[in-house]
C-alpha cells in the first residue's frame, strides 16, 4: 500500500487532490448500528474548512459531505462507509508559474523525485486539504468515541511565540486562532495578520488531550499507543514534532521525579507520563504536544530552481494560510479520535 | 495484528521475554542477494548488549544470535530470515515480590488492564530487552542499506542536563555514554553513576540522522517518511517525543526563516526542515532528537498499590540501567535503518 | 480491516450498496504516468452493466464511470485514484417484502447474525453489483498490464449442463452468454431463457487463462500465486470453487502423468499444472475454471423464515441474472487482472 | 509482506528451509488466558510428521516442538507466541545433484526466476516441510477453537481414483492413509505403495469439515469466508483445486435445486451451500474438498533442462512421501482452524 491508508481495524482509506473534482474517504469497520447522518460530519468539517476567518486561506470551499454507503435509515450497516466532499472552488491557474518550479518547504521536488510526474495545482495530494477527507472519518470515529465516554480535543497553546495560559476549554471554539485565553487569542489574531501583511507566516504549538480512555490500549513492541498517536500526528504535512506529557522536559528530569505515583484504580498521582507507560494508556488523560511550522507558502521572496535546475526568485501568490495552527485543531481531534477507535477496536478483538 | 510486527515490505515481526527461553525475530522482505553472516548481526547486537559497561545493567547477557532461515551459502535467499537470541542470565526470583504489585513508570498497570495476566518477571514482553531483536534485524537493514551508500547514526547529545557539543562522530563509540565530546562524556558518565548512587535515574536526549537518502522516499498521506520515523522511535518504551530538523523551535520561526531555499539536484541552504518536506525525502541529511524519558526503575522509595489495591511502598533492587540513552543508540539507528529499508523496497515497486 | 480492501502493494478497496447512493473504488499503488482515461473503464463496465441483453437483469444503470483523483492530464500520478459510479435506476420497493424474511441461498441471514442489522435492499452490500467496482479497478490493472504484453480473459465454459467446445476466443465477445462456440452459446442461451420462463435459474463455469505471465510471479507459503487467484476468485459470491490446470482430474493422476517436462526458457512439454508450480509462476499461461452456482433469486416458491422464525413461502419477482455467468466473465478478468498487477509490483519491490 | 504471514488478527508467521536449521511460527493475535503447553502442539505434530508410516517419506524428524515465548505458567499471556522446531536429520548431499537441475512439477525454475538465488536442499523454502510450522500454529488455533466448541477436520476421500465412503470419522486416525473406510483404506494403502515401487507417486482428494461455527463468520466482500478458506489451502503447494459444499456439481444445478430451505435458527433443509452463502457461515458445518496432485518427485526419468538450458534426463533419488495426501490431513486442519480463529476474532471487534 502506498500510505492512503491509516488504521489495523477502523481503517480509513482517502483520495483527492487539491484542484481535482472530489475528496473522499472510505472507512472500513465501523461497528455496525451507530447512529450517524450528514450533519455529524458537517459539524466537524465545518470547524476545519478553509475561509472561515481572517486567518485563514480566502479559498471557499462548501465541504459539503455526502455519505455514499455503510448507513442504512441513519444507521452505519458495518459495512464500507464512503464519504464524498466535491471541490467547488478551485483557481487551478493560479499555479501554472509553479508547474515548472520547486517550492521552498513544499513537497515539490520530492513529489517529482518520487513520481517524475507531479500535479502542482495547489501542491495536489501534498496539499493540506486532504485533510478534509480525515476530518470527515474523525466525525465518525468521534460519534463512536462519545457513546462511550471518550472525547480528543485540542487547542493553540502557542502562535508565534505567543503562549496561551491553559484557561478553559470553553474559550476554544470562541477565538479565530482556537486558543484558551481570549487575550492571548487576541494577540495572537494579531500577530498572525500582521505576519500575512508582511507577506510572511508563522508557526506554533497545538496542545492535545484525550479524556476518558480506560487502561489497556495500545498494543505492545511497535503499536504502543504513542507510537499511532505519533504516526498520526507527524502525518500531518505542517507537524514538525511531538511529545507526550512532559515530553522533552522529562529528558532532564530524575526517575524519581518523572514518574508518577500510583493510586490504584487508574488514578496517579500527576501526569508526566501523558496518559501513557510503556505504550499502554494507564487511565489518566493522554496529553501530547505539536511542533507545527510556519506555512511554507510566503509571498516574501524566495530563492528556488525550476525542473531544469535554473535559478529562480519566487514569489507565491496564491491563497494560503498565513498559520495553519487554527485550522489544524480540529485535524489533529480527528487523527487522535481515529487511532484511539482503531485501539478500542483491536483491544475488544483480544478480550 | 496485536503490535508485533513492523514495516510494509521490509517486515519484521519479534518475540521474547525478558525471562523467557529466547528472544527473536523474523524479517520478511530481505532482498535475495545480500552477503549476510551473524558476525554482522553479532557487531550491532554487542553494541546493546547488557553489561557493557559501569553505565549500564549488571545483567550479562552475550546476546549470541543464530541464524535460522533465509540465508544460504553466505547470501540472502529473499525468504523468511529468522534470527534467535538465548536468554541466559535470567534472575526471575528478583521479580517475585513485583507479581502483585505495579511499578510506577511501567507498563505493569496497563498490561493487567489489557490482557487480565501478566508475565512479571523483568516486565515480560514490555521489557527493553525486547529490542535486542529489533537490534538483530536492524543489522540486516543496516547491511542493505550500507551497499546503497546509505548510513544511520545516532549518539547521546544530552544526559542528565549535559548537553555534548557536537563534535565529532568518531568519538561516540569511544566512551561509555556514547556522547560526540569527550569531556561531557565524562561527566555525563558522572552523572549516571552519580544517580546509580542515590538510588535515582536519569534521562536525555538522543541525536539521530540518516545520510545518503534519496529523495522521493517516503509515502504521500499517512505513510510520509517522518510519521515511520516517528512511529518507530515512540515504540520504544522510554521514548516520550520526537522532533525533526528545528522541531520545536520550528513554532516559533516565520516562513521566511524556516524555508530552506533550494539550490537544485537535492541541496539546500541549510537544513531546518531535518531532510523530509511533506513527509517526503529531500535529499538532505535527515536529522531527528529524541526525549528520552529516566528509567522508571529507581530504588529510592515510590508509592504504588498492589493488585488488590493496597497501598505499597516499593523500592526497586534488580539489575537496571541507571541510563538508557548510551543502550538506546543503537536500538535508535536500527529503527532507522528498518525504516528507510522499507521506504526503498515501496519506492521500488512504484517505478 | 473488514474485508474491503484486497492487494497488498496494488491495493483497491470498495464501497456502495445496490440500492445506496452510489459504488465505488479507490486504488492504491497505481504506478504513475500510466495513460488513463474514463474510456478505458467504461468499456469494461459495459461489458458487465446489467441490462446488456435478454440473458441479464433487466436492471438499467448506466454505470458511469468518473474519475476523482489520481490522473492528472491523462497520466496516472501515482497518488490514490477513485473512481465513482452513481446508481439510477434503484426500484428499493421491491424489496420491502424482503425486510424481514430471509432469502434462501443468498447472505441475508448471515448479515443479520453477523451485524445485527441488514440494509435489505437488493442484498445491501452482499450485492453482486458491488462487482461494478471490481470491474473499474480491474480496467485500471489490465490496462497497465496490457503494456507489459500480459493479458487475462474468460469466457463461459459450461451453462445449464451445455459444454462450448473450446473453439475460439473471437466469438466470446459475439454472443450474450460469452461462449468460445457460436453453436454452443445458442444451446446455452436457449437453456437460461427456459430457465427464467420457469421461474428457475442455472450455473455454469467459467474458464479463464491469463497470458503473458512472467516465470517467477506469486510469493513462496501463503500468498502462492494460485492462493492469491483462488482467494479473489471465492470472493465472488456465486464461485463455489476453482481448479487450476487439470484441477481435480490431477487428483487421478501419477506423477509421472501429470508433471509437464521442462523444455527450458519457460517452456514445458503441456500445461496440467495450469501454469503455477508450488505457488509460483512457470512461464506458461495460467488456466483455471470457476464453479458458478446458479443465481439464488427465483420466483418458484421456496421455504424459509422470518426474522420471528416463522415460516414463510417465498417467490423472488425483483429483477435477476436467471444465469450470473455471462456477466461473471469481465468481473473474473478483472480479478486475474488485480492480483497479477500486485504480484508484479510486489516482485519489482523484490528485485 | 513477501507472504510468509497469514491472518488479519490471528496472525501467523512462519520461517525455515528444509534443510536449515529449524523452522518455527510466530503467532501474533493469540487471546490471553489461554491453557497451553507444549503437549498440545505435539500431539498435531506428531500426526503430520515424516516417517509415521510406511506410505510416507523415510525422513526421520521428531518434530519437537519448544515454545520461546507468549506462555507463561501455563497459560497464553496475549504477546506473541513463538514456536521452533529444529531439523535433524538433514541429508543435505542428496540434493548436490539437483543444485543446477529444475525438477518438474517443483517451483525450482519458479524460485529462480523469482530471487535469482536458490537453496536447493530438498527445495529449500518451497518444501511441505514447511507446512510442520504451520501445523504448531493450528494447534493453538485448535486449542481455543475447542472451548468454543469448533471443530475442524479431514480426511482422504480419494486416493489413487480410489474412493472411499463416507463410513466413520473415527476410523480416520486408525489407518496409515486416514480415510474413513478400513477397506478403502488397505486398497488405498496398496496403491500407493505400487506406485512408489513403480517409481511414480499419486494424487488424491482431502475432505473437510469445520463443525460449530456460528452464523455471521467471514467478511463480506474480499474476505469472504471461502476466500480465506481457499486461500489458506491452495497456500498449500499439492492443491490445485477447492470447492465448496456441492462444488463443481453446483455448475449444474438449478437454483430451484440448489438452494438449501432455511428452518430458521443456523438449520438448513440440506447442505449443498457448504455451510457458506455470499460468503458468510450461514450456520450449518462448513464442507470443502481439494485436489491434490501427485507428488511431483518421482524415480521414473523425466525430461528437464538444466540451469544453462542443456537437457536432463532426471530421477530423483531422494526421500519423498509417493502420495502426500495422508500427511496433508493434519495440515489441512491446522489451515483451517487458523482461518475460523481469524474469523472469530475479527467478529469479537465488530460487536
Amino acid at each position: 500500500m502506498s500510505g492512503n491508508s491509516f488504521g489495523t481495524l477502523f481503517t480509513i482509506t482517502t483520495f483527492g487532490e487539491s484542484h481535482g473534482p472530489a475528496l473522499g474517504v472510505v472507512i472500513d469497520g465501523v461497528p455496525p448500528g451507530l447512529e450517524l447522518s450528514e450533519a455529524d460530519i458537517q459539524k466537524e468539517l465545518d470547524r476545519r474548512r478553509p475561509g472561515q476567518s481572517a486567518v485563514s486561506t480566502a479559498r471557499n470551499e462548501a465541504d459539503k459531505a455526502e455519505i455514499l454507503s455503510g448507513v442504512f435509515e441513519g444507521r452505519t450497516t458495518g459495512t464500507a462507509l464512503a464519504i464524498l466532499i466535491r471541490n467547488t472552488d478551485q483557481h487551478s491557474k493560479d499555479y501554472t508559474a509553479l508547474a515548472h518550479t520547486f517550492r521552498p518547504g513544499h513537497a515539490d521536488f520530492g513529489y517529482t523525485a518520487k513520481y517524475g510526474v507531479r500535479d502542482y495545482r495547489g501542491g495536489g495530494r501534498s496539499s493540506g486539504r486532504e485533510t478534509a477527507a480525515r476530518v470527515a472519518a474523525g466525525a465518525v470515529a468521534k460519534k463512536f468515541l462519545a457513546a462511550l465516554g471518550i472525547g480528543t480535543r485540542a487547542c493553540a497553546q502557542e502562535i508565534a511565540g505567543i503562549v496561551s495560559p491553559m484557561t478553559s476549554w470553553e474559550e476554544v471554539e470562541k477565538n479565530p486562532v482556537r486558543a484558551m485565553d481570549p487575550d492571548a487569542a487576541k494577540k495572537m489574531e494579531e500577530a498572525v495578520l500582521s505576519a500575512r501583511e508582511k507577506g510572511d507566516s508563522c508557526g506554533g504549538i497545538v496542545y492535545g488531550e484525550i479524556t476518558g480512555v480506560p487502561a489497556g490500549l495500545g498494543e505492545p513492541v511497535f503499536d504502543k499507543l504513542d507510537a499511532l498517536l505519533a504516526h498520526a500526528m507527524l502525518s500531518l504535512g505542517a507537524v514538525k514534532g511531538i511529545e507526550f506529557g512532559d515530553g522533552f522536559d522529562a529528558a532532564r528530569q530524575r526517575g524519581s521525579t518523572h514518574n508518577d505515583a500510583f493510586l490504584g484504580n487508574g488514578k496517579w498521582s500527576g501526569n508526566r507520563s501523558g496518559g501513557i507507560l510503556g505504550g499502554i494508556s494507564n487511565g489518566n488523560v493522554i496529553t501530547f504536544r505539536l511542533a507545527v511550522k510556519p506555512t511554507p507558502s510566503i509571498s516574501l521572496p524566495q530563492q528556488t530552481v525550476d525542473d531544469e535546475g535554473r535559478p529562480v526568485t519566487l514569489s507565491i501568490t496564491g491563497r494560503h494560510d498565513p498559520c495553519i495552527v487554527p485550522r489544524l485543531v480540529p485535524v489533529v481531534e480527528a487523527m487522535a479520535a481515529l487511532v484511539i477507535a482503531d485501539c478500542l477496536l483491536r483491544q475488544k478483538a483480544l478480550r
